[in-house]
């Protein structure tokens, strides 16, 4: 499972790297992936290198509250999209939270089945603890396994409220998955998740409960929204999957010819913005931390910390 | 408990209902911090003129899990402050979260005997939802309640991760409340309750697990904390209630006699901090709204979305 002991290499050029990354070479899948958790100078360039060969392939997010049964789904999903011929990255986004770190850890066992199946990549990223971190990495993972020739790549998040809803602006196609048994699938997804899931799926179909969960998802999210398919699946047998995975199909193909240009136009804005943030963000946190003048103006009363903020900010930036 | 049914006048100059909150008029008090709430351009009024007669209350942050009895706790509190002579403000800070909400509307009831008591003005405060939104009007809902006589503030908050560590960043006294009954408590000091706590309390002391509790939490905030203390209650009958005080009122003595200047000192930084950052989050929407030459040639792959980032930067940017 440890694919990057092979790149044991640090002095390999970038170019060399990044060809082989082109071809699908799995050990350049997990060397650029490594890079770009590390967030350094090298990240930069290899995005900056494979940037335009990037946009070939679909993004599926999965998320949904802990022990829905994701990663089980996750992995009946990559053997019907093999069977149909494509190649699948999963990348798993594994906050830092001490309580679901566990989880994660033991879902990806339940994947391994296809760990030496060339036509898979799999994949866990630790959240980086700053806020929109993970977004960084995780977008431009995705890009490495879309310029490796990964046509359907799997983002499955834990259910950890903000990046649910974050998973939703990266990915295609937004699977929201849901257990009957835990009684508060309707609290989740009435807290914000009624409004990114493009498929609602009720896995666990075969136990009580789940016909009653599938009603009130039904009612819930036909609230004034077209084209939200609500699907009951039995992970652990596979039972469903198959109709998941067309619906999946049939919801990239309608985005696809109906207003994706949009969509896409919309992302690369809110990636920017993220960017231009980061980046204005540790310039004044710098500037901040050098005021020491301005705090104690603040602290002696003689002025408000609004007005204080203003002035920091007009030092560092331009208005127009 | 509706007070500002009282201040119906809206076209009330500024300057008037400044001048009865200074004088500790409940109306003023409750309109004041209505207009924090809205977050308007009269908020940023109300500071401006307020600012300079804060600082003269000292603030005392209650948390903890759900149903650990924080708000009996808070009620109690009330009562000993009360009979200490003291004038007692409480900010009962209302996550926005369906789960919660109705929890402490439910908890203020338990604290209204003390609502018609002039030296007594309790309040809960919606969270906006905006990252960071809730930060800036509870800061400022403080120095409302400051100018306005109340020289004890507590601050309850519902044991919802992020604002429990914010609350020990506002607060001067943080008190953590835990419930031997809930399985949870250790997880929750765990999860980082650990680091914010100055008193630690097990409340529902009189049942079986609050020894086994108290003996845990002492040996786990022992480690390398001075002057952390751990207490026991019975909010609903009262018990231990004066000694929580007693103890407050010893972290209190303690802080302002040894290092508060620099505890003020980090408090004003990292209020200049947010503030700042949430103007740049405005400004950056903005500028990256207006990118739309910047944002199609990403979308054409001509330039990579780090490079994008940096020219929009670089234009805002004022580099000396």
């Amino acid at each position: 499972m440890v694919f990057n002991t092979l790149s044991t290499n640090s002095t390999l050029p970038m170019s060399s790297m990044v060809d082989a990354l082109l071809k699908g070479e799995r050990w350049a899948v997990a060397k650029a992936i490594s890079i770009l958790e590390d967030d350094g100078i090298q990240a930069r360039e290899i995005v900056e290198i494979i940037f335009k060969h990037s946009g070939n392939s679909r993004v599926i997010g999965v998320t949904g509250p802990a022990g829905a049964g994701k990663s089980t789904l996750v992995g009946k999903m990559i053997g019907v999209y093999r069977a149909r011929g494509f190649r699948v990255g999963v990348l798993a986004v594994d906050p830092s939270s001490s309580i679901s770190g566990g989880a994660i850890l033991g879902d990806r066992v339940r994947m391994q089945e296809h760990a030496l199946d060339d036509g898979t990549y799999i994949r866990s990223m630790a959240s980086r603890g700053a806020s929109g971190g993970i977004s960084f990495a995780l977008r431009d993972a995705i890009r490495v396994l879309d310029v490796a020739g990964f046509n359907r790549i799997i983002v499955e998040s834990v259910g950890a409220g903000q990046l649910d809803v974050k998973i939703s602006s990266i990915a295609d196609v937004t699977i929201v998955v849901l257990n009957p048994q835990t009684g508060d699938s309707i609290q989740a997804i009435k807290a914000g998740l009624t409004e990114v899931g493009d498929i609602y799926v009720v896995n666990k179909a075969d136990i009580s409960g789940a016909n009653a969960l599938y009603n009130d998802i039904r009612a819930l999210v036909a609230e004034g929204r077209d084209a939200v398919a609500v699907l009951k699946t039995v992970a652990s047998t596979g039972k469903g999957v198959d109709e998941l995975v067309d619906a999946i199909e049939q919801s990239l193909s309608r985005k696809l010819s109906n207003g994706y240009k949009e969509i896409i136009r919309k992302r690369v804005e809110s990636e920017l913005m993220d960017i231009v943030f980061n980046m204005l963000a540790k310039m004044v946190k710098e500037r901040v931390g050098i005021e020491h003048e301005m705090i104690e103006r603040v602290i002696a009363k003689e002025i408000d910390p609004y007005k204080a903020a203003e002035s920091i900010v007009a030092k560092v930036v331009r208005y127009e």
